[in-house]
């Protein structure tokens, strides 16, 4: 037997085409889908009687839940192990040891810890930048009630790889993700999806490039790409493969850009390659803090401008350390309202304004994870995947233009309970699908003995003393 | 008779000038000041018999009260009132009409709100960037226990000014200000200090920037003013005071460049401005949520290694949105790393590493607020001015690195706790000495008749929709 809820007396977004919004709005959900919505005094004679659930949300909002197009769920049990330090450092001497000796347990465990961190900041739906341990990941989706695009992070060629990794060819990297395809896609009635993963282009063949387009396009499933990350990459690919201009202009040559292509970062792309994407229909991924640490500043403005789908993404936990998105899409609009004070010697406070970014996370995030005619926006017939947020707080508080605060005041404070396939995930700020303190428990202590495993050490700060050391003058 | 407290068992970073950090520490507390610190195997033994309250904070980890070097708290009723708008648009239909019609009621509620948020984000002290009514922000730091250095907003020249601000000449505005110095100066037991206030130097007359220079020398106090905050401010200095760079040439020109001057911003301010601020000692308040929005990119890197001491700022909520100044310390280190990726191609992830932010919000906060005999580090003789961090949750867990985690992963969710002067105002993250529910309706209404009063409208945004307006195809 089904179960329905009805949702009234709250604020609410839709972000649907017309970007309608209900002052004094309801949804009725049945199962997992939205079966009407509108104003509470039209919706809330009609279907109370068949309601198991009347909530009334009143100084609540309710808005579409947000997804996060670009996360390495396995990689929240590094979170502080690579602050501070240079990029060859962060991947060679700690993220590739820690990634190349995780386990399908360690790749749970951070998966679990990682979606409590997304719960919480009002993701519903994620897509996984590519872990090793595609099973441990689905078993940890599953169990959080939230949905997922997962991929496997494949490698056939490169230097300094880890010994583990060494011995992947390009057949057994497209077969483990074949086997990954039949076995979960459609899996956890229907909240994954398996996607094919490619980690880099200094990581791959063109062998291993053309087949796993073949093998998408076959599955009628997505690519997720770090695609153009650094300058250097760019140079490499340019010397290489005889290409002009980098990763974005080669992708276009053998073919590889196309509508079902999640490109993560892009950071260094120029304005031909931002029209290659446009016309290719590509979908790009924008991490705003991993961009501002460690990346550069994707040209987001002038993609948008293109008519690129540009959605949101965290990063990884060692690249960014916060995985909230209600802080990146903060950061989103604080970036390209001031990159411009480098070119033209003021900011521009105007650019990408609130109503922009919040479809960056939200429709741009649902055509970004192949999804958009069931997720993204609040309407009848769509998945009930919403977020209820709690604004009467000192963090948001006064608010005289509610959908600016939703993107410049609002944090994960404010993110009070969150729906996914129409089942309550977290409510009043506790997550329902798992014991958060269990989690955090088991996932340190698996933290700590992988680093051990790892070999992994992290230079000491400051002067930490030990007994004996009182501050002078104590007594 | 003096109360007395001891905490133990926490893991203490003092931020002395040894950084020493302990990892089971203790701090014996008497009246206002630290009276011992140390190991908890030292100190428990030696105060507990004497100690009024003792304080077991195992798991938990105690740093110096943060210092917020420029804030409007005038501001926070007006927290979205100018979102997405650009600069013109902002100062004279939005922000001078705002202030303009400020009653000192408003500003007290202004500022005891800001003040929730301030100390929600471990703030102890600020400096406030000048509003008009420092009676109200006197009347609300009493209230709130909080330090606080006191500004008036003071323009004596300027365009397109408010009408009731007009009428202000250079001698009306410093007499204001000595008599708010000699009544408000060293009040609520010292925690109040009045400095001289100074807009910018596009509101100021050379008259006005000498004579406060010479009353603030006089009563030993210090001067806060917008420094070098947009391109178009040196142009037009450089231009009408006929001067080569702009502002901070200027400045030192006529001898305002000081140990006492807290010069806000600062970014547009050239190499040879850079060496003219170290050799004075000026100090400066980075805001990187307002550099990144409104202003521009400071060069905080250039300034650290020529010497300058540089501080960190929320500024105001229309600028900002968010008065956090555990969130600015993480863009403080993101905006640094990130920024070189327009000039050398590649960022720089270890550039303003975790204790150099944490030495922004403590130590140079002390010594731009003129206090680092009192405040600024956790020392035996010093103000007991602390945070206690509670890390155990999933936005900060799994920790490696203890310190970066504080700058990279804490956020004001983890703030338990906060001492100011030796008094709790918040436990265990309630204020203490102000009902917030109270604040934040009164505030909340105020800010809404402050908006009616001085006639500023804020455009809708989306499509709000009125009753009758059903999604199609609901039911």
């Amino acid at each position: 037997m089904g179960t329905s809820k009805l949702l009234h007396g709250a604020w609410v977004v839709t972000m649907d085409p017309d970007l309608h919004v209900y002052s004094d709005g309801a949804i009725y959900v049945e199962d997992d889908r939205i079966k009407a919505l509108g104003p509470s005094s039209l919706i809330l004679p009609s279907f109370s009687k068949q309601a198991h659930e009347i909530l009334d949300l009143s100084g609540h909002w309710i808005i579409p839940g947000l997804i996060n197009t670009h996360v390495h769920t396995s990689q929240q049990l590094a979170r502080g192990i690579a602050d501070d330090v240079d990029l060859l450092t962060w991947l060679h001497e700690r993220i590739w040891p820690f990634e190349s000796h995780m386990s399908v347990e360690d790749s749970y465990l951070s998966t679990l810890l990682c979606g409590i961190e997304l719960i919480h900041s009002g993701v519903t739906c994620f897509a996984e930048a590519g872990g090793q341990h595609v099973e441990g990941m689905v078993s940890a989706v599953e169990r959080l009630g939230i949905r997922a695009c997962l991929a496997r992070s494949t490698m056939d060629t490169g230097e300094g790889l880890p010994v583990s990794w060494d011995s992947e060819t390009t057949d057994s990297c497209l077969k483990v993700q074949e086997e990954l395809f039949s076995k979960f896609h459609g899996s956890a009635g229907g909240r994954i999806h398996v996607w094919f993963g490619l980690r880099q282009i200094l990581n791959a063949t063109d062998d291993l490039l053309l087949k796993t387009k073949e093998l998408a396009d076959k599955c009628g499933t997505g690519i997720h790409m770090h695609v153009a990350e650094i300058a250097f990459e760019n140079k490499h690919v340019s010397e290489t493969r005889n290409i002009e201009h980098g990763t974005v202009t080669y992708l276009s040559k053998i073919g590889l850009l196309d509508s079902n292509l999640l490109a993560a970062h892009s950071v260094w792309v120029n304005p031909n390659e931002v029209d290659l994407m446009a016309k290719a229909s590509v979908k790009v991924s924008h991490c705003p803090a991993s961009n501002l640490r460690m990346l550069g500043f994707a040209p987001i403005q002038e993609m948008l401008t293109a008519g690129v789908c540009v959605s949101i993404g965290t990063d990884g936990a060692p690249s960014n350390n916060r995985m909230s998105l209600v802080d990146e899409m903060y950061l989103a609009s604080l970036i390209h309202k001031g990159k411009v004070a480098f070119t033209k010697g003021a900011t521009d406070p105007s650019a990408l304004p609130a109503e922009c970014v919040l479809k960056m996370a939200t429709t741009y995030g649902a055509k970004a994870v192949l999804q958009e005619k069931n997720i993204g926006s609040l309407e009848v017939g769509k998945k009930a995947d919403l977020v209820v947020v709690n604004p009467n707080t000192w963090t948001m508080m006064p608010i005289h233009d509610p959908i600016a605060s939703l993107v410049y005041c609002m944090r994960t404070e404010n993110i009070d309970s969150v729906m996914c396939d129409g089942r309550w995930i977290m409510r009043s700020q506790k997550i329902l699908t798992v014991d958060e303190a269990e989690v955090l428990n088991a996932a340190s202590k698996a933290s700590t003995e992988l680093l051990k495993r790892a070999n992994i050490h992290i230079p000491k700060r400051m002067n930490v003393c030990r007994s004996g050391c009182q501050q002078k003058n104590s007594i």
